[in-house]
């Protein structure tokens, strides 16, 4: 009798919740052995410290200490001086999965899902069978509030076990102290390396590691400005599904498509919410609620159809190409790299949620040269530990064909082998994680080709880079045979034929044929002297006590023609121009120009710019450019293609 | 004010309803684009059908087809012979995401989670905004039930459009018919890949596939046989965690410790509860429900301190080597393979979860030399298709060198490259995959252990069968030499001297000095003949229509001294035996046992058995075995290890 059967089934069906579902399935959230677990109990609270201070305009301090118990049981205690929880929030936000203030915004952040720090408090109850301690303060004035969780799994809710007020020093902040099993003697190396790895992308960060042992390790800050605020922004047509914009006309307040179309979507101005409706054949007065799934299609369809304006990258917070050069700089100090190139990509869009790569590359040094290069992925800000294989950024890597760049590799296809380190920093409103590990991205082939493009870059300034070096190279060999042993030779065979020295200007000139520009680059500390106060009037708060960046190039003409050309020096844009000599003809904020006006054959000419606003060594190499002159007869600039 | 954030940031914390976090987060499902979105929905659809023909003991019949419209949307229909199910609760088990029979259950099935076929639903309606139709019959006599519905993804409930009865002529079954966008072209080859592999490890299967086009495929089942049913089984002491323990306990019916350990868990009889209360320092009649943390730490601490038995497996379902051979001879027939070996292991356990290894390996033919192997991944008797970089198997394969057993593999390590097929299946009462899209088993110890062993095995079994193959052919050529050459030698040179031809008996024998043994395997249509059918009467079932397999060993002793041996024929587990001449000393499950006493020099024996219960093909290569012989002096059969 098939009948029994089905009945028989359905006694059995019910419904499962979501707290049952990740205690089962605990490997899915990153907690899948003991090793695993510590990194991501560590990681998840260190992410949430980081959103909430962020988010609050607080400079971030994070204190992460890991107690060692016996039986594998460490005690975690995660600390920030972030804005604090309010009470009655407290049970939710750390004794529920799936609940959160990130997921309905669309805006950049670490956390978005609601799950992490719950998971971990999930973890660490299935496992030792010990409750939380939260403890929380908002306000200077106030007393914090403790409270100890646990988290009843069967309801996804949390059950507060005691909550009481205690006096904390803090003005503001969260701790976090959990019990949780894990391998500290394997897991300390990840621990590290993850909070090493974030300090690199978020250089506003302040976090203090303590070991068991006492050992306390210090990530400083290397920069005191808080990345910019991501806002929130609406969706954007292009990104939207059939089903959302149903669900959103459902659920919206406007009483015609037109204003549905202007107030809750992204770049839907009067212009194109009708264009759209005039495509999609719909009325702009209809009532969205009224609208049939036909009407849908068709709207669906017309904002393919027209061209619509990109997404507001303004909830995007990338890092920089330049603190993502000085980061790298500071973390690979001991490798004593020949140098770091970074590339950043202009905002792009998947599935209408923006998105932004920016890359980094640092090579030679102490890297080894006979292994794979390595790979540091980031995404919001979070370094990404574990699953490289299938991450995007892995296929993306893969599918250039780096031999020409001067790195190995079999076929043309793979990770290359070579003393690289590469770096991979995404920023989305909404990263596409292949899981909630949150540990690889999505193979989505839009954010494949911005990698793509974006490594190709940097390897371009690679391999641009190894040509001017190979190039200025040979060039010196040359230089220093005519410069040095010619006027050896002539004064010897001048005083062998007792006649004088004959002037060899004219005859390095012929041999050597081009005009040779050579540079350097010191710095000074700088002073807050008046004169130089002056210099840097337009942005005081870059003055006192940083750096002053002094680049000088030398520019000899080796032609036997006088010669007559632009040069330009590319400066980083967060710089602040001081002392230029000579005058230069032009300068923005991308770059200064000069008019050099015939030089004679071996004459010299000197010149000189200061730089403020940047660090000693953010701008460690001089970018320069030549027009208006055949760039194969000058070495040490390359042809200018215009901005 | 600090104060004023705190509560700013509590007014965006809010709920995440389970469906909203997947509709979001689809490509964590499996539907990231286009392509993975047909693959998965055929997965998810085919995959309920299969489980729920096995739970109820009816051989699978599926039923896929495919209509693609335009647009990029496709029709996708889903139909089985199953049990159907119950009227009410159709809009639960389709239209809620984590509801389902099998995620409470300790036992093999696909589905597990409750979420596959709703996400299929969900996926529909967000791409294409159209309902789900679901068809459903309980029993014979009675209509069908038609239901459309939707997902209403705040409340992750269903919303039932309409519901109605019709007449159907399946006696049981159902049919589920949804639109979706899916990438028809590029994901019809991922389609016929996943039927294909599916009909590899699910031979009792039979699926129907019709293309946009109306071609059709048949997926023939090579089984009439269903899977033995896999029975729940309660946890297992050693794999309970901590917080596990303490809700059971909380939830038990029981009022002593005692009585909860052994009706609660698996493998705990009085023996076992006494010993690990004992170790506990625990009374047996203290009430489980009353009991301390601190307690259930020492409980949960002795669990792992005395031996408990290893969990019932009774739970699992394995395909059996037998019939993996046969899927994977009937599968590649086309490449015509040189040899296909299979390994099983015994079940095995990962924190208290049953689990077992079987692989398998197809060897030559026309499979590319200088390609990596191809591997083929099974879980609980279903396809995985991505993300095999991430998977435990690959890297459970890429750690054995299997450079020694005659592939290539650059520095012993990664997936070797040769002319082979490797095949991996694992069944489990908890698969761990390393994310709901449910393509990769987690990096287990245990698991990867089991994999390695079943695959070394396989290898072993590999380089015996070389190993053979390479001895045989070497003294085979020396036979021919010896058996063909000499006596046209002497042949030639008796008639040159006008002497008779010498008897070179002796002379070969003295040559050869080897027992030679020789096999060949045929096969017979069987009858229903009397006297065969005696053979067979223990099992009257394999009788008809099956094949008998015949199988002749020749053993010649061409050693210059009487020889006298044991002779071992490993036989099948699932085959019966038939005629066996001369008389065996002994039968058994596994072999067959023949005591041969001197064989004069130059004398020959003619053995002979019959196997009943095998398909053609199933057992096409005799293992032969020898004992009280050195098996130096013996070629074709090795020496007797035991059983």
């Amino acid at each position: 009798m098939t009948e029994v059967i089905a009945y028989e089934l359905a006694k059995k069906q019910k419904e499962i919740s979501v707290a049952e579902f990740f205690e089962r399935n605990k490997h899915i959230l990153g907690f899948g052995n003991p090793t695993r677990a510590l990194v991501t109990s560590v990681k998840e609270g260190v992410d949430n410290a980081l959103d909430a201070c962020e988010e609050s305009g607080i400079l971030p301090e994070v204190y992460v200490e890991i107690k060692n118990h016996e039986d594998g049981e460490c005690q975690l205690i995660v600390e920030d001086n972030g804005p604090g929880i309010v009470k009655k929030q407290i049970p939710h936000i750390f004794g529920r999965l799936l609940y959160g203030s990130r997921f309905h915004a669309i805006r950049q952040s670490r956390g978005q899902q609601g799950i992490g720090i719950s998971a971990v408090i999930l973890y660490g109850q299935l496992t030792t069978g010990k409750h939380a301690k939260v403890t929380s303060k908002i306000q200077q004035d106030r007393p914090a509030v403790v409270t100890e969780l646990a988290i009843d799994t069967n309801k996804n809710r949390a059950e507060v076990i005691n909550q009481d007020i205690v006096h904390w020093e803090k003005p503001s902040g969260t701790r976090l102290e959990i019990s949780i099993i894990a391998d500290y003697t394997r897991g300390k190396r990840f621990v590290y390396d993850y909070l090493q790895s974030n300090s690199i992308v978020n250089p506003h960060a302040q976090i203090v590691f303590r070991e068991p042992d006492g050992t306390e390790h210090l990530f400083e800050r290397s920069s005191e400005v808080l990345p910019q605020k991501s806002v929130e922004i609406k969706p954007h047509p292009y990104g939207v599904e059939l089903g959302t914009l149903i669900k959103m006309a459902k659920a919206t307040k406007s009483r015609k498509l037109s204003s549905f179309l202007k107030s809750e979507f992204s770049s839907m101005g009067d212009r194109t919410t009708h264009a759209v409706c005039e495509k999609a054949g719909l009325d702009k007065n209809l009532n969205p609620k009224e609208m049939s799934r036909e009407q849908f299609l068709a709207l669906h369809k017309a904002f393919k159809k027209v061209k619509i304006m990109a997404p507001s990258t303004d909830c995007l917070s990338p890092i920089g190409e330049m603190l993502i050069k000085r980061s790298l700089k500071h973390e690979t100090k001991e490798i004593s790299p020949e140098f770091i190139i970074t590339a950043s990509r202009p905002p792009s869009v998947y599935s209408g949620n923006p998105f932004q790569v920016e890359v980094g590359l640092v090579y030679g040094g102490s890297l080894p040269r006979d292994a794979p290069v390595k790979i540091l992925r980031f995404a919001n800000r979070v370094p990404l530990l574990y699953q490289q294989g299938d991450c995007v950024s892995t296929a993306a890597i893969s599918s250039i064909d780096w031999r020409r760049y001067g790195f190995d590799q079999p076929s043309g296809k793979g990770i290359p082998t070579g003393p690289a380190i590469f770096l991979i920093h995404m920023s989305s409103t909404l990263i596409p994680f292949t899981s909630e590990s949150k540990e690889a991205i999505a193979d989505i082939p839009e954010i494949e080709n911005e990698i793509k493009l974006a490594f190709r870059e940097c390897a371009r300034k690679v391999q641009h880079h190894i040509h001017k070096e190979v190039r200025r190279a040979k060039t010196r060999e040359k230089f220093e045979l005519i410069t040095k042993i010619l006027p050896e030779i002539a004064k010897k065979s001048a005083n062998m034929l007792d006649k004088p020295v004959p002037s060899l200007d004219k005859v390095i000139t012929r041999i050597m044929d081009v005009v040779w520009i050579e540079d350097l680059i010191e710095y000074e500390k700088a002073s807050a002297e008046p004169a130089q106060a002056t210099l840097f009037e337009s942005s005081p708060e870059k003055r006192e006590g940083g750096w002053i960046t002094k680049s000088t190039i030398m520019v000899v003409n080796y032609k036997n023609q006088p010669q007559k050309f632009k040069l330009y020096a590319v400066i980083p844009e967060d710089a602040v121009v001081g002392t230029v000599t000579p005058k230069p003809s032009k300068v923005t904020s991308n770059y200064i120009q000069w008019n050099l006006d015939s030089i004679q054959p071996a004459d010299k000419v000197d010149i000189c710019f200061e730089l403020a606003g940047l660090e000693k060594g953010d701008f460690d190499e001089n970018d320069l450019y030549i027009e208006n002159i055949n760039p194969a007869s000058v070495i040490g600039a390359d042809k200018w293609e215009g901005e």
